[in-house]
């Protein structure tokens, strides 16, 4: 076996080249040529971070076919103390899923597709390679809607969905993904499978071990299926885009909107984030593109036999208009419009901005309108030209920050986010609201959470994974 | 000091009297007077598990005023290895939250009320001891509604139901506790406070710790405060009871209902039980009584302003009416009317049935009609005279059997779990959907937990409670 030979090769910490050879030779052993690409001949989409520059080659790259041969790689990494990154489609925004030096990478992308639908139940499994598109469009077809859905829908992979707890536009409907699993099965760090694969709403015979995995980032085991729950399906949807005059009114339009049963999303767009989108987004036609407010998007869709969306968006939005809460509203009339809209509110545009730093922070609706100027005073107060632009989900407490310095340096960014996440930190709300911790923000942990809560983090992770193999140097 | 006399005195075990004499004065030298209530003193209720006569008296009973007062009791006992018993309102139904023997009952009953509600957050925050009805009418005093409505509300606590997971008649539309808790404090068993008061639907910064507390039943720490979600409120309700010829025929009646946007509860009653019903509970006047069927109860409701509810109900009743899914379809055209109809779910007339054991099951909601004939078959085919009456919330996979025999001691109650639970076993359901495992339901775990989940939550509650002063002999 290979083990002796590799844990003598570790000893020498500089050797990456020998130590890359030994575990190559050592998993190809224990799993076949077939699972296990050499390190010379991985592509570099699998050392590559979302809309990054290729960062560092792994050791080694598994692609697992079968539950057991995710088992048996993390029993041969443990017995070998070798470090492993599980990875989805890498779409992820805090660097999770990438090898930070001297790691394994496994990518779930062969252990993928449907494995079955419960119609009575309303659920389906899945295996952790599958594209989240995918997980929608099975739900579709059998006459379910799939309760989450993000930009990153045809290239991200439900197990990484999972591993993150990713959010998306759908939230303040259905909840976040970790209101979607119902069932789940994930390997732990010495090789054991965890079957947890539960398929009822109700469940309460000891402790919901699945909870430990969803939004653990891979640090505590590498999710392989789960059991999601479906949602009746919606009928078409209704747009519209309705202009207001400050966050205080965007309050009192959600305050009406969120009451509508119909509602899916209710994203609002600061007025320098819409009016940056409108003139840099071009073939859109955008509603009041020159108008100086807060735009805000909402899409309703019901799944009642007969009922209408458009018409109880139409209601709404005429009661708020006659109550003064909206300036203006604009019905999207075709699939076209809607799709529109969605563009400006997705907004690629930003991403051309010099240097651009996102932010993803959470706070309670109705402090995300004070949060929004005092963080852009402390950034303006630090650097008078920065680019600021804020949009979020709002209802659920999610708003995203771009923000764009013409000169930027590691050294600055880590000033930026100091600066934005003092201000989080001052008002008590959460550094990532949906992306995660990663490596990016894994030195501001406790900037949002306390001593106690860290020191608890770090109990489980020793529980879980005592040796520090899975996916370390993310989150904690 | 009094932890060495303690120290010395629990070495002789028989000597409970002793043992409860040293704690009582360590808790008052520690705690004062006012907050510890010795052994001798205690009143039965603090003892008595619901439904049954009083238990095994505690060596002491603890009622905390504030978070720090749990904390100090916590590291107490802890420095004493003194087992402890989180207790709220001791309506639950598996004897979690009463003593075994030689434990101090630490009763949340004094931390208790509202401590504030964000009306533009929709988040209420609480303390542990405060009913679920006070949560309850304090969201719809401000314009909301609570998710989780159960028979118990005036009497269980918040704490309790987070502690248990409580479910009840509105999972199917807001989900179970579990989904109501944005944020949460816990006390953990050396006396750390555990802040984690997110207020935010969305918050991805670490592990998400809250959850490893609820559900866990009081083992893994002691819930203080939360943080609950609100939802916009309901108007009026419409409820109806309709008359349906089988099980499968049931399932059709929910795959319509279920996609109107207005269900909150879907309830389903087996036809002996609703035939057992009918004649035994006074004063109530039952639609179709005399009829052979499942009799299904329906309640919709809705927040959409100018929304008519039952206007959705009729017409979703009347299009199954015309296609055959129900024979019949009774409205309620009173509060009386309703109330009565709930009346007979609850079923509270079973509870006359002697020596009553309730079970309280999940599988995916199309095999549980399939469920139901062969558990009653293996009960028949052990006890032919048995009373055996099924009733549930369906949508949500959760049905309850009432299990009557003539004669009953212990080993025949064991008898019963094995029977019932062997069947649940082998159709991969959960032996317990809403209640917990609590004591009652611990010597079964196995049949529906697997040896790698079980050995998983052991290390939890090791990493938790290396000492194992929380909730023993509880769960685990």
């Amino acid at each position: 076996m290979q083990t002796h030979d590799y844990a003598a090769a570790s000893g020498k910490q500089d050797d990456v080249a020998m130590n890359s050879i030994a575990i190559e030779s050592a998993l190809i052993a224990e799993l076949g040529a077939d699972l296990v690409t050499r390190s010379a001949d991985i592509d570099p989409r699998y050392f590559t971070a979302y809309n990054e520059a290729p960062g560092v080659r792994p050791l080694a790259l598994v692609r697992p076919r079968s539950i057991d041969d995710v088992s048996r790689t993390l029993a041969l990494c443990r017995r070998l103390r070798q470090p492993i990154v599980p990875q989805g489609g890498l779409t992820g925004l805090a660097r999770g899923g990438v090898a930070l030096g001297g790691e394994v990478v496994l990518s779930m992308e062969r252990f993928a597709g449907i494995e079955s639908l419960d119609a009575a139940a309303a659920t389906v499994t899945v295996r952790a390679g599958t594209p989240l598109q995918i997980v929608q469009e099975a739900a579709d077809a059998a006459g379910f809607t799939f309760g989450v859905d993000l930009g990153a829908r045809g290239t991200c992979q439900i197990g990484g969905t999972i591993a993150t707890n990713a959010g998306g536009t759908r939230a303040i409907r259905y909840g976040v993904m970790r209101e979607q699993v119902l069932g789940l099965e994930a390997v732990l760090a010495d090789g054991t499978v965890l079957s947890s694969m539960n398929r009822m709403l109700k469940n309460n015979a000891g402790y919901d071990l699945k909870q430990l995995f969803i939004g653990s980032e891979g640090t505590l085991g590498i999710v392989t299926r789960a059991v999601l729950r479906l949602r009746p399906k919606l009928g078409a949807p209704a747009t519209a885009m309705c202009l207001v005059a400050d966050y205080d009114t965007v309050l009192r339009l959600w305050d009406r909107m969120r009451a509508v049963e119909e509602v899916v999303s209710f994203e609002a767009m600061w007025p320098s984030f819409y009016r940056y989108v409108c003139s840099h987004t071009p073939g859109v036609a955008a509603p009041f593109a020159g108008a100086d407010g807060f735009a805000v998007l909402i899409e309703c869709a019901t799944s009642t036999p007969g009922g209408d969306a458009a018409q109880a968006l139409e209601a709404c939005l005429g009661d708020c208009l006659e109550a003064g809460i909206i300036d203006d509203a604009a019905l999207a009339t075709s699939e076209r419009q809607a799709r529109d809209m969605w563009m400006l509110r997705e907004g690629l545009a930003i991403d051309e901005l010099p240097h651009l730093v996102n932010f993803d922070v959470s706070l309670p609706t109705g402090e995300l309108g004070a949060f929004a100027e005092r963080c852009e005073a402390a950034l303006r107060a630090r650097w008078p030209d920065i680019v600021c632009l804020f949009f979020g989900h709002i209802g659920d407490g999610n708003v995203h920050i771009g923000v764009s310095l013409a000169e930027l340096d590691e050294a600055l960014v880590d000033e930026l986010d100091r600066t934005v996440y003092a201000v989080v930190q001052e008002m008590d709300g959460s550094i990532s609201a949906e992306h995660g911790i990663g490596v990016l923000k894994r030195p501001y942990l406790a900037c949002t959470r306390s001593d106690a809560e860290i020191g608890l983090m770090r109990v489980l992770k020793t529980a879980l994974d005592p040796q520090r193999i899975l996916n370390p140097g993310k989150v904690l």
